[in-house]
């Protein structure tokens, strides 16, 4: 399987990196802006070669990954998308997706997200298992190939992540939430701490907190930008939740503290409880109509309801018209849920 | 010497580790509410000896350390004072230090604050090493003895910290800014994340931004309480920086973004730098009348302009009435504002 990666820096390097030990048979070709940089992530094994066109590339690729900075990615993907072949699957790595899929209405086309990264960027730092265990977000649309996005699925799992369905808005808003609303704190904590008279010594419980403060500006601008809606409403919700508890502690309202403080207790332990389930497996088999959608319609419906679908197979039948779909799903309640939820959109399931 | 720490807990307990390992003739006594946590800090070799009543402990001790949680300490230092003998200095290690230094206006008492600690509570975690490097504040009154002042400073070097006076009211604005406007966001980081219709999966940078989210109430909200002021004032300061962002965000302002994010990452630089400064050390020599509050206005003023005193001595003269003190300081800049700032305040100044 020829695997195509456009921009090998960090992720699009930890991919290589990945793929070449991890999958058999894997060819991975690299192409890039800089020959100089290029040739590092060759010397450094990211990828097998070093492509000199996009052409070249793309030329024959079961799977081509856009791993530009987000303010690149629209000029990488609809260059790409040109030049790969009908039977290749497109997706990128960029952490804001909606304008990526509404612009791209391609069946080939599937947005990515990886949740792994460092504050350091380059191939330099890229890590064969920098994706183990981290979730993988795809945001599959009406019009996305299930063929080209059971193909992505499986080669996220083979790179030791764990895909995610989930719909291009409702990631831009998550996201807003759980990374980019935590960058502008942390840049605001900074500033304040360093607007200050004197510059305080700080400890290491500030060195956590602000870790990503200041984060690279050439990649996290175009990220600002490009979701500044949902960032900007995550910004005014935490206003207010600020404004709620400076009251309280004005007014001294003991009681009001203390059970603000537990529920963020109750908070975290629930957001790392969601983090570290590992459940038993099920196997879900399917009968499916075998047209463009059903495979992404499956992958939301149960990505909605935070069903991990550890590992996914499609058989399209003889006549085409339809096909046998196996998911395999973490949990005994996940997996009766999705069964529920398969059966809501009209398919027939039954339990392995 | 003889060490009486009251609550062997995480950071009393470590101070009596360090105490017992690099100190000779370090003799730690420890006292606590509970006779079985004492007995398991005993075992694990926080202290040598295990007391059964506040005047046993404090009996002929040269150094109390009050260790409780912020809400306990009043009562703490105010038994602790009642019991030590004249020559005792009596110190505590709490984060919020403006209250403590109103109440205790006796010659003796010192404000202290180590800036180390873990999530972790309980002497169990305590470490021998807890304080290597870390800033640990004396907030000095000008009713403190001189000569209980340093041998606090003195013990602070022996237990691997870096002794910094500052003033109980600009500590206390200063841990709101790097201390407890941290914890505060992170609360709202979790709260808001945790609120959404589905739980989100997060990842490492989120995981580290929330570390401290949710922190034992028993111990953070007496210290938010104590802190409140500061607290509310630094969440003001935080919340316009916030709705400034919103706005630039909001208008598409990409310029106004880029230099946000650039004005963070040098803040970021300027406050890791002052924190891993290390530089040749100069000494200083004053000759300063022999009463009380003169070392307090001298610790003071260096820590105002951040200059760090490696460590410092006192010699009283033999009539009592001046004595030298020796300061050692690190940098070759801090060491030259230091003598200007020693001449503007009276004193006869020499470099050794």
């Amino acid at each position: 399987m020829k695997i195509a990666i456009l921009g090998v820096g960090l992720i699009g390097g930890s991919i290589g990196l990945a793929a070449r030990e991890r999958i058999e048979g894997a060819e991975v070709v690299g192409f890039g802006r800089s020959a100089q940089r290029l040739g590092l992530a060759l010397g450094l094994g990211a990828v097998d070669r070093a492509a000199e066109s996009l052409q070249e590339t793309l030329d024959g690729a079961a799977v081509c990954i856009c791993a530009a900075p987000v303010g690149s990615l629209p000029a990488q993907i609809s260059a790409a998308l040109a030049a790969a072949g009908s039977d290749c699957a497109v997706t990128d790595v960029g952490s804001v997706k909606r304008g990526l899929v509404e612009a791209f209405a391609d069946e080939r086309f599937v947005g990515g997200h990886p949740i792994a990264g460092a504050e350091t960027a380059g191939v330099e730092h890229a890590r064969a298992d920098l994706f183990e265990g981290a979730t993988w977000y795809l945001t599959p649309s009406e019009t996305s190939s299930g063929l080209l996005y059971e193909r992505l699925h499986r080669l996220i799992i083979a790179l030791g992540a764990r895909p995610a369905a989930i719909d291009a808005d409702a990631h831009d808003r998550m996201l807003a939430s759980i990374s980019h609303l935590p960058h502008v704190l942390a840049n605001v904590l900074v500033a304040q701490a360093a607007g200050r008279d004197e510059l305080p010594r700080i400890g290491p419980s500030f060195r956590d907190a602000t870790r990503v403060a200041g984060a690279t500006t050439a990649v996290w601008a175009d990220i600002y930008l490009a979701n500044r809606t949902a960032i900007a409403d995550e910004i005014d919700a935490a206003v207010s939740r600020l404004q709620a508890i400076a009251g309280e502690l004005r007014a001294g309202d003991a009681e009001a503290v203390r059970a603000w403080n537990e529920a963020a207790a109750e908070d975290r332990r629930r957001l790392l409880a969601g983090e570290l389930s590992s459940d038993a497996v099920h196997e879900l088999r399917l009968t499916v109509p075998n047209r463009p959608g059903v495979v992404a319609q499956v992958a939301l419906a149960l990505g909605r309801a935070g069903v991990n679908i550890v590992d996914l197979a499609l058989a399209p039948a003889a006549d085409m018209r339809s096909g046998a779909m196996t998911l395999w799903v973490a949990g005994d309640e996940p997996a009766d849920g999705a069964v529920a939820l398969i059966e809501q959109l009209g398919f027939a399931v039954a339990r392995g």
